[in-house]
């Protein structure tokens, strides 16, 4: 992967822009993101899948191989699961230098009612050996990644793969999956970055070794240099983003607000923990005020919504910042932590307007 | 409206590619776009409606104003639309030197099937006055743009709001319209660019005179210098996809195929007529295959499918295009027709491939 310290984004850059978008951070209002708004990253194509044919392969190491068509899981008991979901890449472009690839801004986050088989029911029934010590769930997309052909394909340790909560997922929102959401199934692990929640899913395979695809060894690594293993990247750090107030100017984007106080809004989330606080500064985070958080949202793994009313000193220009905590003590920082592959930028969002 | 000659996309220009979002290639597939892929462009903000205080005001030179509810509006008799609707601004980044604002590639477009009123026979309640000129169409999205503070809005001439086929619709693909397409109440236009099927309506207003607001008078005016008053975009000019064929490379889209005959397939859509032809090319537009056509959708304004068995007469790159010309002999060019705004770019579309 390189970089760029150019300030002007890449052709290749925008044609991944086009494709992969992420939410319009108006769509925080919604505690449900409507379908379409989610961000959406497809590493290659979508693929056009017939549900008639498509089967789930459990294999590996199992006792039990299963070979499932879409309408039989459909029969065993299902769960549903409301989860955030957010790219590791988020906040790729705002590091300098650039590291080039799909290049987020704050927004590549979505979240989702999820129903589906619970992967621990899926493991149960395939028993696996004793000596299994990964899962791996392979795709049906394919392409080309670091001159490498593949199908995308990720994996968990097996520990995980039974005690997070994971779901295989056959609808979003009450409806089938849109097919750029991994219709006819995919794998929904909550609190994991995106990368993790493989679309379009057709094998489920336990391993005695654990998994050097591309996508595991190669890709989604924090490392701060090209030549070092680095450490996988697992679950969501804390972040917090606002709705942006006032009144947008459609080519640049910036606001303009009127009157006090301005009602502030806007959602936090973790993978790590829940989220404890949310904090609001007006001075580019220099200063800090405790917004109110509200859970209304099922479960420890969606979003959290905060309000502030901000009574603004002055007119003006200002920089607003949210800050989440989670209840380990993990925060965001004020300035991005860089590393080659840009993953995991939870520095806090900035949001410019000027009040009128 | 700026321009850029410099190939860096600017920062204010990726802030609007991660907002607004184009239909990946391979959803050319689908005859219908699946909900989330179809192109999006929102102006200002998605803004939250409540469907029980929202009304539609029927007002201006009418001998019936009319102000009603959605739930009375789903009691007039309804129709379906299957369209095909694309923005004005779709292929603005291909032009030299690139017009400043939302940087769409190619594909900034999509066809989805519309229920609702024909704004015909809502016309046909309200009686427009004998020096009724033209039909303005307001919304909620509220933001600046050139310095004006203003809610998005369009006109039609009256005859075209009579005669077009328009639709006020409420229902996309069979479910209430999602929030950023328009919810609860937006026009659409059969056979014009994207622009004029104003989202989010609340008022219908019939004028004496031109409509000389800003999306009117001031934006979507095909001009060669910013001081002419050029000629409104209206409908849109003839233009096919090819779905790219084989692999894509994660990051540059570069794509690989192999095999010979490669099926190639694509959609072709034109506003002025039907789609008559569509030709396909394997060298950058020196020479042309005829593909052959499927209208597998209902009614005159939706893309037709087209597709071709291609033998690559040897291996290594090649530069494939398509060309769509419609029943007026319009058709679309080699190169792209430059205009400040950056409009109506129907230049063929290049893909390029290595075959193996």
């Amino acid at each position: 992967m390189g970089v760029s310290s150019e300030s002007g984004i890449t052709h290749e850059e925008l044609r991944l822009a086009a494709r992969n978008h992420a939410m319009p951070l108006e769509a925080l209002r919604w505690p449900i993101t409507p379908v379409g708004l989610h961000y959406l990253l497809v590493h290659y194509d979508v693929p056009l899948v017939d549900p008639a044919t498509w089967r789930l392969e459990v294999g590996g190491t199992v006792a039990q191989p299963l070979l499932t068509t879409l309408d039989e899981l459909r029969e065993w008991p299902s769960v549903e699961l409301t989860a955030t979901m957010e790219c590791a890449g988020n906040g790729r472009a705002l590091f300098e230098p650039r590291p080039l690839s799909q290049p987020w801004l704050t927004e590549a986050v979505g979240t989702a009612i999820w129903r589906g088989v619970p992967l621990a029911a899926l493991l149960d029934e395939a028993r696996p050996g004793s000596d299994a010590v990964e899962v791996v769930f392979s795709a049906l997309d394919r392409g080309l990644e670091g001159g490498i052909e593949q199908r995308y394909a990720r994996s968990l340790p097996l520990a995980e793969a039974r005690e997070s909560g994971a779901v295989l997922a056959y609808e979003m929102n009450g409806a089938p999956l849109p097919p750029q959401h991994g219709f006819p199934l995919r794998l929904v692990v909550p609190g994991w970055y995106g990368m993790t929640n493989v679309k379009w899913l057709t094998a489920v395979t336990l391993t005695t070794e654990p998994f050097a695809g591309y996508q595991q060894a190669m890709s989604y690594r924090y490392r701060q240099h090209e030549d070092e293993p680095g450490r996988p990247v697992t679950r969501m750090r804390p972040r917090s983003l606002l709705v942006p107030p006032g009144l947008p100017d459609f080519f640049t984007r910036e606001r303009v607000v009127e009157g006090s106080p301005i009602a502030l809004e806007g959602r936090a989330w973790s993978g790590g923990a829940p989220v404890a606080r949310v904090e609001v500064s007006d001075d580019g985070g220099a200063s800090w005020l405790e917004a109110r958080l509200t859970r209304d949202l099922e479960g420890p793994w969606a979003w959290v919504r905060f309000e502030l009313e901000w009574e603004p000193p002055r007119t003006g220009a200002f920089v607003l910042c949210s800050r989440a905590t989670d209840e380990t003590g993990a925060t965001q920082p004020l300035e991005p932590e860089w590393n080659v592959g840009g993953y995991e930028n939870n520095a806090v969002q900035r949001v410019s307007v000027t009040v009128r």
